[in-house]
């Protein structure tokens, strides 16, 4: 089949709100019992982030550069991080409620940022309607078929271990059964709804763990119904070409980029304590050849071009420790992270407070409140930095739709192409901290070409050596 | 204060309906493990009757003269009673959802027919949103003060002794804290948004059980503000002068008047195996004298005559055996005691079924499945009786706005008369299987008058003695 993903995906920079922790707004009523914002974030505690917060900080994501927000979930659930759906129908009502997310939802669209929500359609919550059905009723309960229980009473909240499917036998979470055809037609209502509401796409959470290709069919069928150019992501870690042939998914949440690039600019000074307990696994270290090779993998050689640019691309989520803490605050390591990130093929994906160097390590510490009331701690370095790789893909189409050209590697220095309609973008890497000159070759481009970032201004001939200053990375522009 | 309880209630014929048994819909899709419609009741099993039932039957209400439908609980529960509310601003899905309401209300409102709804403001369900999520965030919930919890973790599924307040001490059903401002605002909130949606007034359940009086009025305030017309009556089930001032309920369901009237048509033959399990308690065998000092007494002494006309008169309900069933199959005990109903003050209730002559003993068996598919086992000659005397009621203002006039009683035979601007109507009953006849007197009375019911087109002097056969009544109108 022809595969096609959403133009719009491919010029995407979005940015990821874990919505408890982002802005709070006085306009949104708040139960009582809140943590101070920004204290030590707890598995269970609320800080009392909500939509109207986010509408209240959008000129930061402008600023920023940022067109598009993927939000961590949003549906009322008994949880900060809200996995567990309670309602797929409505919006927490810590977070506003359905009348902030219209508001929230009309205030990006207004300012052309689109907005993806995340699905969690494996597992339910057991506070969920129909689950709760079965604690409540039992055996005579009519939605009996809506889960897998293998026994009676349900033990949901009397045992550590579940008679009932559950994700990775968490009793919290049970598993939906999807061979039901009312549960089918249930999640797939949800994914029309929020589409009829107005989001832009859904970031699928664990969708392989709903090991049933034509489910997944059917759900982009009939989003795409809806509207013809959601984006569907999936929370995939590793290879995922199963889901991306054009029939299920456009994208991956593509972690295979962010273990590579972090095993190249971080390489052993990675702080790897719990990068276990996330999907990361123990991420190697890489010399240049290997990130190139990896990079050459993902972009050239895993998924067809179509999917290859709308991939989003991060470096860390809620779901691991912040890219600041593996990286055990080298600051210029994570700039060359960015810089990497914004010139590879892949819609980037910055998670809340990353631009500004916040720290945190795995789940719950990676979720902390953003502190916009003590500006003096933000690394403003950093996030002028950031600013301005964002901006320099926001300029060059060639970084959001062009192919991806291995150019060059050793150990330290990498180097590769971006090309599209006469448009080159050749971005260099020299991870060491010597200094290191290199001669490049990219046979048919441009030998004129344009500095960018910190060479702008300046011209260069790429037929010459080029020299790099230790840990740093240089962006050129040529024209044909 | 001016007491003034809404002119349409003191004209209404209500009808109750238990949703899950009413009526049942082609048109609503349903889950899978319903019970057969028409099985024994069981204490959680669902026979799926719908909002939709409702409307494909209410021709059979207009037959009947009904013109006022009072639900029990319709918003999303996982009981098929429904009292144990999930979520209060969703109609449950079972039920039709939202839509099936809708279309309910307005083909009701075409009809004339008003609804009210069962508000169980009192508790929820261990399903609630604010409950469950202390039961999944414990202390750290920004709930805590939602509910009265005496300890961490709530233990709502694994024991039978809750550490929480609940209804009765049963764990399915924890109590609201409603010192909580926020708990009232929502529970005021529950008050409007349905009137707002149209409906034309609340039932409320236990509403004692919230000892708080500045509660309600402000409930009350809350409702008039959006329907000035709005009924509001409580499950009130004996002197309950407290909440009849004017400021809080437009009434109560009358089970003074159903005790007092079992408890002279029926009397010692009632079945009272299950009522000190009930509301109703032990109920005592009365004479007529005794019969009609309480028909006295609670219409013309404990309240208000504002409140009188509106009070909410019934026969049995969901929380009692059905009336047959107390009546040991008395067919014509129980038409003596509809036609008192429709004779005195107070809006009549029908329970669903009982129309026809359905029997069952407490909970859950008063609540079968209405036998639409076999009009063979309906009681005909009960239901029109019934009718002809709903009819003489909707005839007949001063049955509707009058005032209650004793006139006669001796151990077997009582005589009440209701007057409304020149209008008069006399009822006369003879309970024993004797043949009765008495002299009445009226001062001020007209003298001539004429028979209804089956002494239609006939006209009678009351100055004379009235003839009364064993087991009988008799209504006379008359006019100056």
């Amino acid at each position: 089949m022809t595969i096609r993903t959403p133009d719009w995906a491919k010029d995407a920079i979005y940015y990821q709100i874990f919505p408890d922790r982002f802005a709070k707004s006085e306009r949104v009523a708040k139960p009582s019992n809140l943590q101070t914002w920004g204290a030590t974030p707890t598995f269970n505690g609320f800080m009392g982030g909500d939509l109207l917060g986010v509408v209240e900080k959008l000129d930061h994501l402008v600023e920023l550069g940022v067109n598009a927000i993927y939000f961590n979930p949003i549906f009322s659930s008994a949880s900060n991080h809200r996995y567990h759906t309670y309602d797929y129908f409505e919006i927490d009502p810590i977070l506003g409620g359905n009348a902030a997310f219209k508001e929230m939802l009309d205030a990006a669209h207004a300012r052309g940022i689109r907005v993806l929500l995340d699905g969690v359609l494996n597992h339910s919550s057991r506070g969920f309607f129909q689950f709760n059905h079965l604690m409540e009723c039992g055996s005579e309960s009519p939605y009996v078929d809506w889960f897998h229980i293998h026994g009676w009473p349900v033990n949901a909240f009397a045992s550590e271990s579940p008679n009932y499917a559950a994700w990775w036998g968490i009793p919290a979470l049970p598993k939906f059964n999807t061979d039901t055809p009312a549960v089918r037609e249930y999640l797939w209502r949800v994914g029309e709804y929020w589409l009829e509401m107005g989001i832009d796409g859904w970031r699928l959470d664990v969708p392989n763990e709903i090991d049933d290709d034509e489910f997944w069919r059917e759900f982009r069928r009939r989003c795409l119904a809806v509207n013809p150019d959601c984006y569907i992501v999936g929370e995939l870690w590793h290879d995922a070409h199963r889901w991306l042939q054009g029939d299920q998914f456009d994208a991956q949440m593509n972690y295979n980029f962010t273990r590579a690039t972090l095993g190249f600019f971080i390489g052993d000074n990675m702080d790897q304590t719990d990068t276990h307990r996330t999907g990361y696994g123990h991420m190697a270290t890489l010399n240049g050849q290997q990130f190139l090779g990896e990079l050459d993998r993902i972009n050239n050689h895993l998924y067809a071009q179509q999917i290859v640019l709308a991939q989003m691309n991060m470096l860390g989520s809620h779901d691991t420790p912040r890219v600041m803490t593996i990286a055990k605050c080298d600051v210029q390591g994570v700039k060359l992270m960015y810089l990497s990130q914004m010139t590879n093929p892949g819609a980037p994906n910055v998670y809340y407070g990353d631009e500004i160097g916040l720290t945190g390590g795995h789940d719950p510490y990676c979720r902390g409140a953003f502190p916009w009331d003590s500006a003096e701690t933000w690394n403003t370095d950093l996030l002028a930095s950031l600013k301005s790789y964002i901006a320099l893909r926001n300029d060059c189409v060639a970084l959001r739709r062009g192919s991806f050209v291995p150019i060059f590697a050793d150990d330290d220095v990498v180097a590769y192409g971006r090309a599209f309609e006469g448009e080159y973008v050749l971005t260099v890497f020299n991870r060491s901290n010597r200094k290191r000159t290199v001669a490049l070759n990219w046979p048919d481009a441009p030998t004129r070409w344009d500095g960018a970032l910190e060479d702008q201004g300046m011209q260069f001939d790429l037929s010459k050596k080029l020299t790099l200053a230790g840990r740093s990375g240089r962006v050129f522009i040529g024209r044909k």
